[in-house]
C-alpha cells in the first residue's frame, strides 16, 4: 500500500518536495476515529513515547519519593534544545537521586538549539550529557532505579529492571507486544520497539483520557500532563514547535515529537490520541502533519486558529527575508 | 506516476524510513542511459548548477581580466560551509573586482559547518554576507558584473543584466527554457527555474565532456572541473559529500549538491551527466543515489570503491558510537 501525499512543499508557483505519511487517530475505547496510509507497518516511536516511559517514574512514587517538580517531571518528557535551563533541571534531578552526570549514559552532542550551542561555543564551554537531549529523561531513568533500590549503572540495557519496567508501560498502555525482533537501538542507546500506529494512538488516548487505566496510571498520565502543559518550554525549547503548540493550547493537547518523522498526541477533551510518521523521517512533515490534525479536530477560537495556522502551514523566507515558498497541507489531513 | 523507492533506512532489523526518487543519466549526444521515475516532472536545481551558473564569468574572460584562482574559481561553484578559507578567498574575489562583502546581496546565515559555526561564535564574532554559503557564486556574479562593465546593484534580481547572462547560459547548456512561470526564488535571493531532469543531465553531460559547446564554453567548463578538482574544499567544506567524493576521483567526477534533494554530476570519461532528486528533498537520501551511481558507472580500484561505498551507504551511530541503522541502495540505482 503506497501512501499518500500529505504535506507539499512549494517554491514560487510550483511544488517542490512532497511528504507522503499515515496517520492514526484513535478515541480511548480503540475506535478508529481516521485512518490514513498503511497503519499496519510497525514504526519506531522514537522519543514521541517519552511520556509514557516516564510513567513508571511516577506510578511507581519515585517522582514523590524525590520531589520531583513539574519542571522535572517535564524535562523527563522531554528532546529538550541543551538552554541552560534544562541542563540546571537535569542536573537537580540527578542531585536529588543523590547522582550526577557521570551515571548519565545517553551520550555527549551539542546543545539542539542552535543559540544554546553558540552560547556554550561563546563562553568556552564543551558539552556534556547534561546537554544531551535526551538528558532529562535519563536523569529520570537513574531516579527510577535508584528509587526502586536497583543501581542504575547498565540502565540503557534492554535486561536492566528500568528497561524492563519501561517495556511494560509500554505494552500495557498501547496493548502491543514490544519484541526484541522488532527492536533497535535508539539515539540515546535505550531499546525502542516498532508497533503499528494504531497502539501508539492507542496508548496516547488512553494517556489523555485517563481512561482504561490503573488508578496509579491514570494518576501519573494525569501529573505528567499538568506539569507538560505548565512548562511546555521544557520538553523542546526556544521556538521549538511542541513548545509553541503547547504554549498556545496548555492542557487541551499534549504533543510530543519523536526523530525520523514521528508524532504523537493526547487531545484530552475528545478523548483522541494520536500517532502519525512521514514516510521519509522528515520532521517538517511531521509537524505540519500535527498541526494540521490540531486544526481539524481541536475547537479553537480565532486567535488560537491564527496561531496554530503559523505552525502547520509556515512560510518559508531565505535568508534576505524574502517569501520563497509554503507548506500545502492534504485535504485528506484537514477533512 | 509514483516515484519509486530507492534509499532505505533501517534501525535494527526494520527499515525505519523511506526516500523516493526519479533520476536521469544522459549522455552528451542527449541519448538516455538511465531513466527512473517521472523524469518529466520539473525540478528545481538549486545549488545543483553553480559551476553552470559560473560559466559566463569564465567565457566572458572576466575570470583572466581579474586574474581569478583556481580556488577562486572553485568557489564561485560552492555550497561551502563558511569555513574560515572560504570567507578568505569570496573577501578575495571581491577585492579584484574592487569590491568588499557590502556588495553581497546573498543575504547572511551562521556557517553551515558545525565546527565553523562554534569557532566564530567562540572567538565573540558574527556573522556577515562572506559566511554565506553562496557567498563564491555571489562574489563571482560581482565580478562579472564589474568586468562587463555594469553595476552590480540589483544583480540578484531577474532582469539584472547578471541573472540575464546566467540564464542565457543555463538555457544554452541545458536546452531547456527558463520561464519565468516556472521560476522561484532561491535561499540566496537569486532566480531558480524549474527544468527536467533529462535537461540538467544533457547540461552536465555537456559540461564534462566538452561535446557540443562552443570554444568558449568547452574551455570554461574545462577549466571550472579542473579548478573544483584541484580544490574540493572550496567547493563544500569539512567532511562534506561532495568534497570527501573529489577527493577520492578528482577530475573522474564533478558533483554538487542543490537544496531539496537534488543532485547534478558529470562524469567525463563516460561522457555521461546525471540529475536525480528525492522526491521529499532529503539530503541522505540525494547523497546515496549519486553515491550508488558513482558506484555503478565509474569503474573503481578497491581503494576508492571502499572509499565511495563509505559515502554511499554510510552506517549510522548514535551518541555512543554504537551502530543504529544503515542505508540501503535500491537494485534500481546499482544495476
Amino acid at each position: 500500500m503506497d501512501n499518500p501525499f500529505l504535506v507539499d512543499v512549494t517554491r514560487g508557483p510550483l511544488v517542490e518536495s512532497r511528504h507522503r505519511g499515515s496517520v492514526s487517530v484513535v478515541d480511548a475505547d480503540g475506535s478508529t476515529v481516521l485512518s490514513i496510509g498503511d497503519v499496519d507497518r510497525r514504526v519506531f516511536p522514537r522519543s514521541a513515547v517519552k511520556a509514557l516511559q516516564a510513567l513508571p517514574l511516577l506510578e511507581r512514587g519515585i517522582a514523590d519519593k524525590y520531589g520531583l517538580t513539574d519542571e522535572e517531571i517535564a524535562l523527563a518528557c522531554a528532546s529538550h534544545s541543551g538552554e541552560p535551563d534544562h541542563v540546571r533541571v537535569a542536573a537537580s534531578m540527578l542531585a536529588k537521586a543523590g547522582r550526577d552526570a557521570g551515571c548519565l549514559e545517553c551520550g555527549t552532542h551539542w546543545p539542539m538549539g542552535e543559540a544554546a550551542n553558540r552560547a556554550l561555543a561563546a563562553e568556552g564551554g564543551t558539552p556534556n550529557a547534561l546537554h544531551n537531549n535526551c538528558s532529562g529523561k535519563h536523569a529520570g531513568f537513574i531516579c527510577l532505579a535508584c528509587g526502586t533500590g536497583e543501581d542504575p549503572k547498565g540502565y540503557v540495557g534492554v535486561s536492566h529492571p528500568v528497561q524492563r519496567m519501561v517495556r511494560e508501560s509500554l505494552e500495557d498502555i498501547t496493548g502491543a507486544c514490544h519484541t526484541m525482533e522488532r527492536s533497535g537501538i535508539d539515539g540515546c542507546s535505550i531499546p525502542t520497539y516498532a508497533i503499528p500506529l494504531p497502539s501508539l494512538a492507542f496508548g496516547f488516548a488512553k494517556f489523555g483520557a485517563g481512561a482504561h487505566l490503573r488508578a496509579e496510571t491514570k494518576a501519573a498520565a494525569e501529573r505528567i500532563r499538568k506539569a507538560v502543559a505548565a512548562h511546555p518550554f521544557m520538553v523542546a525549547g526556544t521556538g521549538r514547535f511542541d513548545t509553541r503548540l503547547m504554549d498556545i493550547l496548555k492542557e487541551r493537547a499534549f504533543v510530543k515529537v519523536g526523530a525520523e518523522g514521528v508524532y504523537c498526541a493526547s487531545f484530552p477533551e475528545l478523548g483522541y490520541g494520536v500517532a502519525l510518521k512521514a514516510d521519509d523521517g522528515n520532521a517538517r512533515a511531521a509537524e505540519a502533519m500535527m498541526g494540521a490534525l490540531v486544526l481539524r479536530f481541536l475547537p479553537l477560537n480565532d486567535q488560537e486558529r491564527s496561531a496554530v495556522e503559523a505552525l502547520a502551514r509556515p512560510v518559508f523566507k531565505n535568508w534576505n527575508g524574502l517569501e520563497v515558498g509554503r507548506i500545502q497541507l492534504s485535504p485528506l489531513l484537514l477533512g
